[in-house]
């Protein structure tokens, strides 16, 4: 029932023309046996309240509360979470749901109901006196008080606006508290704040750009590495052009502008004078590097020709930035080549994908599916790219993670990069194929994403900046100088003995804090393993490694430090990797009808289904998957509430497609099975 | 005498109300014995004709003609270069000198003569007759000539527009062309034509944007890896810093601002949308990230932070370009750290300082000059500067390459970078103590300008993209087919014995080109050493390999390839520094008197002269030297015609100075040694 008419059901006045405090009423499941029926807990509170989750945990007296998904609040109120109110709320729920209700809220005040379609001001004592009415459980809560100090219990924030609270913002200066919004609850606010507290991430004052720190810059340096040997090794050059396109150069290829167009930065003046022409900044450099090669190829001896830039694009994308995955700037390599024939661009760009798959799963130890973008999603102005997609559990939601193109032949008849006939000059030019490729700093977001959890970053030991951290532990008020000194000159030396075996390992030997304090510190930064060194150790000439994603502990004799921390650090890379992996698997799942399609999405699934190939069918897929959404995914990303599904890939292991397999969602002749999902 | 009396004089009518020719006379002295008394060459022709030297050396008959220095046409004519025409040429001159005039020169038409300070138009006929009458050998030049077609012996070109002329046009076309002019007369010529030909760089269609192809790109790569590992090795870390800057951070402090405000980019537009702030391109980073050093630093534990950056920054310079040496677009790194005491960030200074010598001297074989710049120089904003100052003999210019700043605290404390006193709260907060330092690709362009010849690139080893190439030589008609195999198998393990140990070796087994072919192709491209094999090296196991600088040959054994090679590297990088190093120490004059100051100047001299330290006096040292300019200059920089010297900077290593020394210029009393000279 819509707002309005329930208010009329209860006979609950209206008022108007009086400043009303808006509210929300929020649904939340606590964590029950499976085979319980669930007791959800309702929340209702001045909109500007925050109300972390531990609070609610707390005052209604239940475990892990989570914000209920659809089918539970359609269960017990009959309407969907973003029509949901108190004014839902009826005498048959006495007994089956608890209600806290911020102490904010008064009878002398007026309060603001709203849901998506509708809005009503109301009496704070018609409110209340209602609520009393229904006989369910009324309990007021004081939202403001402080939440937990330690990272490990960290509270979680549910609020609309991702600028800190009030409590938050006292906890900011505070260097002891970690992470304070739960991953799962607060997707958006807890990736911010893993990223800055983690010192991986600034936010900067220009929109959209942000300050790579050494944590993430790091990160890139070993991607940068392994890739550069790699493609160096098949005669690919580094080279560098210029940051600037004129317009005549940048609008000359028709498809491939119009997907930047929009998004493209001028400068128009410098110092105080306008100039005459203004100029572009790339935002990827086809344009800017193809009049040369057209100059430089003149030869078939001059093919190929393969040339690769580490350098920054700008995109100035007017919608929501987020770090890493959406910025104006960016970082990332380029690679451009062009070849004598087909055969040899192919298998290039195959190549070049395998080795993007590569550092993703070796370094980053994220899986990713292989595979071909359709028609829809292709690189303008290409004939076809690959991609590698990844999958983020926390939103269920698709992300594309590098792409290598094969452009064809468009380019070069556009810029005319053309040889003589190596038949005979009589015989017609023969016009370079060409691909590029690229690889973003979007990788470190991805990794972020799956890895990191309610205590900080998780960085994959590969790229980590730091790998181990040795903290000397067991130092108290009756150990002796002597056993002191013993104590931090062994875990000096272990941190000596691992640096010289090529490990990146660092010691915090800081007296002004506490072993446990200086544990959830570098658990914030994600550091892949600790070592604590205590009495007991030193004695039994043994440390103790713990490692960040899951705490397991090893005991291991100082005897064989350097050839077990690498093992612990292999076995750490690949146990981070099996679980994004089982993880990608588990919600990788076929579906051949369509009612099962938005289902499965809502679960947040990637969806493997018989598709026709037809571009207007894959937008239809989008229109109809967008418009089901359970609004669970508003939190995720404010722009795209209620986001359809788009084709990641056309992946290149294909389950077995029967004979008459029809599309998912035209009914027409599958031709293939597409990879589907929400994503980034 | 004037242009206009000297004409009245002779009896020369001016003409007027009539289109002229513009004409060019220039004073050219042929290599001569140096007891020899010389004979200069007035070539008299349009200034639209190309004047080649080769072709003035074959009709005048004489060798290696070079523009006249001042002294000599003073000497002959009473007047300086500038103020030479042809009308200063008397009976006095028969026999003394010899006129090459151009043919185009007619006596039907009307030609105007000009100097610095004057013009006058005249008839043909009277010019011709008037330097029939004086008696001097005069000769009639085709200047239209094609020049002589080789690499090794190639034409000098002699032109004032940089553009190219019609004969080298022809020439751009045929690949089998190296470099047509010549390094000593036609410098930013040559130096244009040695980049482009020799692959290094190419001209791009925003002005003052270069692209930096492999092989400087490769150059500036061994640069970073070289300098990277150092800084790290002092707790420097890489991080990024977006390019874009809010006005509002980059006028914070005022003095940095004024100096580079003229020079700011500012993008203005994104797509079709006016943006509404401007944000600012980065001239460079202080002002980027110094507000966020100060959110980072609270505690006197969060010094030093050391970071540095590898980017591109955008200075819109509306002074000539020039490639490397002054672009709108430049990479370079910068190094930005803050430090808790005067001290620490002093010893830093000095360390990164010592770092640019030694990427000069032990990467690039290039010697320079460390010392402190003067209040005039320094940095704006910062406290000092300290700069390695290099020499280019071609230009006898001074050239900037790199500078460390201590910035003291003037930014630390515009920013509030700032911790608590280790002393106590309630002691005053201490402001970090700051350094900023910057090296560029700028370092291409001088090792470039230093090493490189008439016929193209010289590379030093160990910067070099590739450090040797394999060219199967003696390959005949007569050659058996078994014996052409076997050398080319011979050259080709040469390679991979090369490449196996360690040694960046290419092959050159195209069979469409001839050996000598090769020879020049490579030596265009500056590879450090070349080797030659063919049927006798191959019938007594050895190879022969040349150097690229002064053909100096080697033959080695096969069995000590993998020792040899590496030393003759070696010792060719030392003889490439030793060259360099001479003619800096020889070109280094000290100057105690000011009328020796600017003789030695245009004598291509940098010069160590006591000076006083004040500013307006080095002010005045600069103006008083500008307008001493024999014009030899102006063909190197069209924007510099009359530059005056600048300091470069206080050498660290002085001479001793004598109690009461005088200042050079003004006569006060001298407080040190300062390095001054033209420069870029």
């Amino acid at each position: 029932m819509a707002l309005e008419s329930s208010l009329a059901a209860l006979s609950i006045a209206q008022v108007s023309g009086q400043e009303a405090a808006a509210t929300k009423a929020l649904v939340f499941k606590p964590k029950t046996a499976k085979s319980a029926t669930p007791v959800p807990v309702i929340v209702f509170a001045l909109q500007s309240t925050s109300t972390p989750s531990n609070l609610i945990a707390s005052n209604a007296g239940v475990k892990d509360p989570r914000l209920a998904k659809e089918d539970l609040v359609q269960e017990f109120f009959g309407v969907s979470p973003k029509e949901f109110s108190v004014a839902n709320i009826t005498k048959d729920h006495a007994g089956k749901i608890k209600v806290l209700v911020d102490q904010q809220i008064q009878e002398s005040s007026i309060y603001e109901l709203s849901t998506e379609s509708s809005k009503a001001a109301v009496e704070g004592k018609s409110l209340l006196g209602f609520l009393q009415s229904t006989g369910v459980e009324l309990i007021t809560v004081d939202f403001s008080a402080a939440p937990a100090p330690t990272p490990a219990s960290a509270p979680a924030k549910k609020s609309k606006d991702s600028a800190p609270t009030k409590n938050n913002a006292q906890l900011e200066d505070a260097k002891l508290i970690g992470v304070t919004v739960d991953k799962f609850l607060d997707f958006p606010g807890w990736y911010q704040q893993i990223l800055t507290k983690g010192e991986m991430l600034e936010y900067y004052d220009v929109s959209g750009c942000y300050i790579l720190r050494p944590a993430s810059y790091a990160i890139w340096e070993a991607i940068q590495k392994y890739f550069d040997e790699r493609i160096k090794s098949i005669g690919v050059n580094n080279a560098y052009f210029p940051m600037f396109v004129s317009s005549r150069v940048l609008e000359k290829e028709k498809d491939h502008i119009e997907g930047f167009a929009p998004e493209v930065a001028w400068v128009t003046k410098a110092g105080s004078s306008d100039l005459e022409e203004p100029v572009a900044i790339r935002p990827t450099s086809e344009t800017v590097m193809y009049p040369y090669y057209a100059k430089w190829i003149q030869s078939h001896r001059d093919l190929p020709l393969k040339l690769n830039q580490w350098n920054s694009v700008v995109r100035w994308e007017f919608k929501h930035p987020q770090p890493f995955l959406r910025t104006r700037e960016f970082l990332w390599q380029e690679g451009h080549t062009a070849h004598l024939t087909y055969e040899e661009a192919d298998t290039e760009v195959l190549q070049i994908l395998d080795w993007y798959s590569d550092i993703y799963q070796h370094l980053l130890a994220v899986p990713v599916v292989k595979g071909k973008k359709t028609e829809k999603e292709k690189f303008a102005g290409g004939l076809y790219t690959t991609t590698v997609e990844g999958y983020i559990p926390a939103t269920g939601r698709g992300i594309q993670g590098g792409t290598s193109h094969n452009l064809g032949q468009n380019f070069s008849k556009m810029f005319n990069i053309s040889v003589e006939n190596p038949e005979g000059a009589d015989k017609p030019k023969l016009f370079a194929w060409q691909n590029s490729w690229g690889l973003s700093t979007r990788v470190i977001g991805v990794m972020v994403m799956i890895h990191s959890d309610n205590k900080g970053l998780v960085i994959p030991p590969r790229v980590a900046q730091n790998q181990a951290v040795v903290i000397p532990v067991g130092v108290t008020a009756k150990t002796s100088k002597e056993q002191e000194n013993a104590i931090y000159d062994g875990a000096k030396e272990i941190e000596n003995r691992l640096k010289k075996s090529g490990i990146r390992a660092i010691g915090d030997y800081r007296s002004n804090y506490s072993p446990g304090w200086k544990f959830s510190d570098w658990e914030l930064k994600g550091l892949p393993i600790r070592l604590e060194f205590g009495p007991k150790d030193l004695e039994k000439n043994q440390v103790i490694v713990v490692r960040r994603n899951d705490s397991k502990k090893y005991i291991i004799s100082l005897d064989d430090l350097e050839t077990k921390i690498p093992e612990i650090l292999d076995e750490f890379h690949e146990s981070l990797y099996e679980k994004a992996k089982e993880s990608f698997d588990t919600h990788k799942v076929i579906v051949e009808d369509w009612k099962d399609f938005v289902p499965a999405l809502n679960a947040k699934n990637v969806i493997l289904s018989p598709w026709c190939g037809v571009m207007e069918c894959e937008e239809d897929i989008k229109d109809a998957s967008a418009k089901k959404d359970d609004g669970e995914d508003e939190e995720v990303d404010e722009k795209a509430p209620s986001m359809g599904a788009k084709s990641l890939c056309i992946p290149f292991q294909q389950p077995e497609l029967k004979p008459n397999t029809k599309c998912v969602r035209c009914g027409e002749k599958a031709i293939n099975y597409t990879l589907f999902g929400r994503s980034y």
